[in-house]
């Protein structure tokens, strides 16, 4: 069956069409500036061309009808007819405590995603927009919801309380939920399938370090512990996010800058991070690792805070799940910085994590990256969110 | 020589007389309520009885003159007379980084504590009160300032940054300063004596849980990371104080509530930790103890999600130091609450703690509370703030 997947933003909507039964990848592209003057679809079939083309597109409705246009396009499409696309995975950020795991999209689910809303504020809605043009232009194909918070739900309540007044949880369910759950799900599986392990026999550390960044604490095949909180701003540095600070710096900054909680919220958003931290350098780990190399300051003290906290979550999840067997580096950054991972690696000598700098430095594929006397296993497993969409769609539309 | 350590407040002093030689407190006591109406002073003399007075003190000038009349009283007295007083040493809360040690109070020591004022805008300020106060009335007695965050003050700079935009470091000094300094200081030392090691050579994690709680990390006899930041709001959860949370909760609260960010402060200080997560019920953790032995759902929580806290940040400071040898317990809460010991412990497993419950549920002076054939040494050390401030007055005016 080929599952459409999509993941809809307030102004762009990326998409893959996915076949389930080899689990490739048909075709994929993304449309940019929904809404907003300049629109662009871009538009690639699996060994062909990449194609971008500059056309309106006022709403989401014909983002959509220009991504089943190009899907079916005689020429350069994929697929003779919408027929041939079985369903379609959606994915959601925030399921709030609703949603522990993914489900059929009915207009119940759609409203209780709605009432999810308060917690995600620009994603939720645009997700719901997403699907709204499906379903306009494709009405009898079944849609699934897969959301970003699901596997998370099993975090047991001391990991998910935080030390505020009760009420504010009871009122407005303010507590931990995490995000990235497709990702953490999908890669600590598959580190289980490369080991050729159960799944539920294994504590696992994933770090998904990619312009966001998350780690998680799966034990026994359930997510424990989670970086991320009520939003995607707490816990590691990320990109342009602060990740943990000090919460009286808030109203430090306040106070200094004149600044009041939307802007400060905008400061630790899009201008922290290891952008702010680099002196405004740079939020590509790229520029950041050749700055390190050059022996420049600003990247020096952003590489060493960067990995340092990583290695620190590492170590609370350690306690967390009282052991860990395999430590995942994921995501662009987890994937692709072999720097990184040997400097968090450092810091863990206490768990007997010995690395083979060759292996850490070979790209691609699954691989461990630890010696094969290491106590604990370390593995570069590359994350694909739209396979883990499209598998999870496939498992409740069959 | 007779030591005065003064712990001054903006509406309290506590005072201890030290016997440098014996290390004994010769007489202690606190005033209360100073500015404002029924102000009183309370005052012990070592083997004697505790008197309270009901008196005016219209400022810290008055509080002092009553201490020191307290002191010499020729009945109740210790002292027959100030010469009897070699030096007065000051607790000060913020050294920012001009304070890496203790330091004589000189005028120009006097300019840069006052230049610290912006970091603790409401200790500070209230410490140069104390110091003024003293000085008018023991114009010629040498003075000395301990610092709550000097000890912390060789933390590297991966464990001091926030991923935040770098010029507000540069502008206004944001970093992590880390408190309770000489506590931290105090009792690591201890630890390694008492279990006569070489402080040098040993990692060394000390939570200090009061109503106002912290953990370090002091590897080699320097801390490398401590859980409080530029206040003392981040890190674990405390009586009163929310400890770590997403700082976008700030943000939901205020657009949900209508609070500013001044009144949100108040929340997380004042009505959060384990007093806002227990419901309301209490910040003692006598009564929460209590409520967990009798099932109270409320207090389950509190206590499981209290340890857990306090339990990853141990995890998180093994990763700092790679490694870990001693886990020491002090203050209020660690020294008298074996609940709160066996529950982070319960975590610690991977660190090959094994917990003696009976010297576990012993009180008192120092001990270990682990098994012998325990991988980790864990012990109970009590905290002598005021002992750890004479002795450093002491070695700076010999």
């Amino acid at each position: 069956m080929n599952i459409l997947v999509i993941n809809c933003g307030s102004s762009s909507l990326k998409f893959q069409l996915i076949d389930s039964e080899t689990e490739k990848c048909i075709a994929k592209g993304l449309c940019e500036r929904i809404g907003i003057e300049g629109s662009r679809i871009t538009y690639t079939p699996d060994g062909g061309e990449k194609e971008q083309t500059v056309t309106p597109m006022p709403d989401h409705t014909e983002a959509i009808r220009l991504v089943l246009e190009a899907l079916t396009n005689p020429k350069t499409g994929v697929v003779k007819s919408l027929d041939e696309i079985g369903a379609v995975g959606h994915r959601i950020v925030h399921g709030g405590e609703k949603f522990a795991a993914s489900t059929i999209i009915t207009d119940e689910v759609m409203k209780a995603i709605e009432e999810c809303n308060d917690l995600a504020p620009l994603h939720n809605p645009a997700n719901l927009i997403g699907i709204n043009a499906c379903k306009k232009l494709m009405p009898t194909t079944p849609m699934v919801a897969v959301f970003d918070t699901a596997f998370h739900q099993t975090m047991p309540e001391e990991a998910y309380m935080y030390g505020l007044p009760y009420e504010y949880y009871e009122k407005y369910k303010i507590r931990r939920y995490g995000f990235h759950g497709t990702s953490h799900s999908y890669v600590s599986r598959k580190a289980a399938e490369v080991l050729d392990k159960k799944y539920e026999d294994l504590k696992i550390i994933v770090c998904h370090l990619g312009n966001g960044a998350s780690v998680s604490a799966v034990k026994n095949g359930k997510c424990v512990d989670t970086s991320m909180g009520l939003t995607p701003l707490e816990g590691l540095i990320m990109g342009t996010r602060s990740g943990d600070i000090d919460p009286a710096i808030m109203e430090f900054i306040a106070h200094k800058e004149g600044k009041n909680i939307d802007e400060i919220m905008t400061v630790l958003n899009k201008k922290s991070g290891v952008y702010g931290l680099s002196n405004n350098l740079s939020s590509d780990f790229r520029d950041l690792e050749d700055g390190y190399n050059r022996g420049d300051e600003h990247c020096i003290r952003t590489m060493k805070t960067y990995c340092y906290r990583v290695a620190k979550y590492i170590g609370s999840y350690v306690a967390a799940m009282n052991g860990v067997d395999v430590i995942c580096f994921t995501a662009g950054i987890g994937e692709n910085a072999p720097l990184v991972r040997s400097l968090v690696c450092e810091h863990l000598g206490f768990l007997g994590v010995s690395i083979d700098e060759d292996a850490n430095h070979k790209r691609g594929e699954e691989i461990a990256i630890s010696t094969p006397d290491s106590k604990t296993t370390v593995m570069v497993i590359p994350t694909n969110e739209e396979l883990a969409i499209a598998r999870e769609t496939v498992s409740l539309v069959k």
